[in-house]
């Protein structure tokens, strides 16, 4: 029983002439605040106001286990994964002490990772668990379908559901699942039209060698899964149970009109789904950064996003978006506490 | 009584390999944090420590008005100078606001405003007015020097000052000063050998007529101050108070070891004549953004300097440096919260 949810549109033209009046009345030249003014109107625009205010924002980190990581896609071995949600959780991944710094919530959501990861007492204030498992892991997709489409529709279903269960009006969107990269570069091949070759890269950190075996095994598995052409049918093809979780959970929050924060390669393919589904869920998007996986690029390209950072940034976590969580912070301040021309007394207003 | 202190190199080959190590031990592929591993080690160079921690930061506008503005070089009247001074401490600027959300102290220094900015009382946490005016407002550079030596050397001085009278270890630079492209065009196209064309660009919002009208009178100036060939004697010709604070800013916090944050194109014009005094105050620089102003990406180019921001921002007042803050926090959490391979129990550690 799953649902995709209608998005609708939130273009609003008055709003829009609000906010761009808004924006050129301040004390700087015209667009002087370059895409920081961008920024404000989108987000404006997001939570239909003038004056955005982003409150209780939360990291989701999606993570699950790919059959495909035993093929050698990766650099490092499954077991890393649940290893490296101990470490969210413990606050000592890069994804924690940003989101530290940053005053951010950091929910991770066990989608799928093959070790089970136990549950234990949450601490006020400090990473929380979360379990949605649909299986310890997705089948090898170099030989037919990571998931059935009812595992799929599952794992978009509890994505949604986190999102519900989460405050605030922004998310911020974060993974964690050795051999994800090949299920980004999967998606983008099959969903965006471009060649194999060009969605794939090093991931974590293979060599040119290693790249050439990940490219021959992606190969495989786009042979194997070659019927499933639509969305929904691509992502339970190639997989990732993190990423349909991360579908479901940008579906989710585009119906709440949340800002969704998006952070690299593979929650990007997330969204990449998602604007699929559901071409809307773009609006309520705020790019976060350009990933150094080559691949990244082409998707920026695809969604017309423009990213905020540019930094070769390549570790995913949802670092990036929590690298990047200030600038929002200062697109609203910019809106809310700038004074105009005329509130401030000063000479050469800018043309309306 | 000039003194352009000596500044050694902080270059430290043990100390860099230790901060290498510490980064490459952390939860992440190599490399995978891109260029916020490249500031990390940075301000731990600068700091001379593996654990940075920035305390106190401030951000410094030196404001002043050109005599070369009543030529119509700037789209504004230069009566926008002391306005904008009010609105910085009023705290409705760009600096002001992002300031405030970034927990940074703002000074704003009358370095030879047309129209004195008259003291006040300081209340705490609000922007503070300090007033070291050489004179009300420079010479027309285009009927020869702007300031003379006494002039320039007694800005440089009160810059110095400045800085040792602020507490912390980083100092973010910002300027206010109708005119001061020009200045940054003129002292660009002197020091750096690029053409005049190349380094003149809208300011704060000419059209190309305007830009065309700006480009004569610059090439006027440089032939009326033909012989100022050295850094000093170009500062003093080509102008600007704040300009010559902020180099003497720059040399002081160069000497005392402070992170120096640059903003945009007339700040980097002020790096640019204290590196071409001291080359090793590039040592101590972090460039916060690339400007929208065309000129600044020669300045970077010259200075080797790699902005950590590109937004099309082109507003100065220090609005880029305060923009991108957070960024050099990120990198002191990741540097001093990271967990090692080791630390957390994860498998796969990058090779030494």
């Amino acid at each position: 029983m799953l649902m995709i949810p209608e998005i609708a549109s939130i273009a609003d033209e008055a709003l829009s002439a609000r906010l761009q009046r808004r924006i050129d009345s301040k004390t700087k030249p015209l667009g002087a605040l370059g895409r920081l003014e961008t920024l404000a109107h989108r987000i404006g625009t997001i939570l239909g106001t003038e004056e955005p205010v982003l409150h209780e924002p939360q990291v989701l980190v999606c993570a699950a286990d790919h059959g495909l990581a035993a093929k050698g896609v990766s650099a490092y071995p499954s077991d890393v994964t649940w290893q490296m949600v101990e470490n969210f959780l413990a606050g000592g991944a890069a994804v924690s002490v940003l989101a530290r710094q940053n005053g951010l919530a950091l929910t991770v959501a066990d989608c799928g990772v093959a070790r089970e990861i136990p549950l234990r007492e949450h601490k006020q204030g400090a990473p929380r668990l979360v379990s949605c498992r649909v299986a310890a892991g997705t089948q090898d997709a170099s030989a037919g379908p990571a998931m059935t489409m009812v595992q799929c529709e599952q794992a978009i279903a509890n994505g949604r559901q986190l999102v519900r269960d989460m405050p605030g009006n922004a998310l911020l969107l974060g993974e964690m699942g050795i051999g994800n990269t090949s299920v980004a570069s999967l998606l983008l091949a099959r969903l965006g039209g471009v060649s194999l070759a060009e969605c794939t890269g090093a991931g974590t950190g293979l060599n040119a060698a290693g790249v050439a075996r990940k490219l021959q095994i992606l190969e495989t598995a786009l042979r194997a899964n070659v019927d499933a052409t639509a969305p929904l049918q691509a992502l339970a093809a190639l997989g990732g149970f993190e990423v349909a979780a991360l579908t479901g959970a940008v579906l989710e929050a585009a119906v709440q009109r949340r800002v969704i924060v998006v952070d690299g390669f593979i929650t990007t393919a997330a969204v990449l789904v998602a604007s699929r589904l559901q071409p809307a869920v773009l609006e309520r998007c705020v790019f976060a950064h350009r990933s150094g996986e080559p691949g990244h690029t082409h998707m920026l390209r695809l969604l017309q996003g423009e990213a905020l950072l540019d930094m070769g940034l390549r570790l995913g976590e949802g670092s990036g978006a929590a690298l990047a969580w200030p600038l929002l912070e200062s697109a609203c301040v910019i809106l809310r506490e700038m004074a105009s021309f005329e509130s401030a007394g000063v000479d050469g207003s800018n043309p309306a």
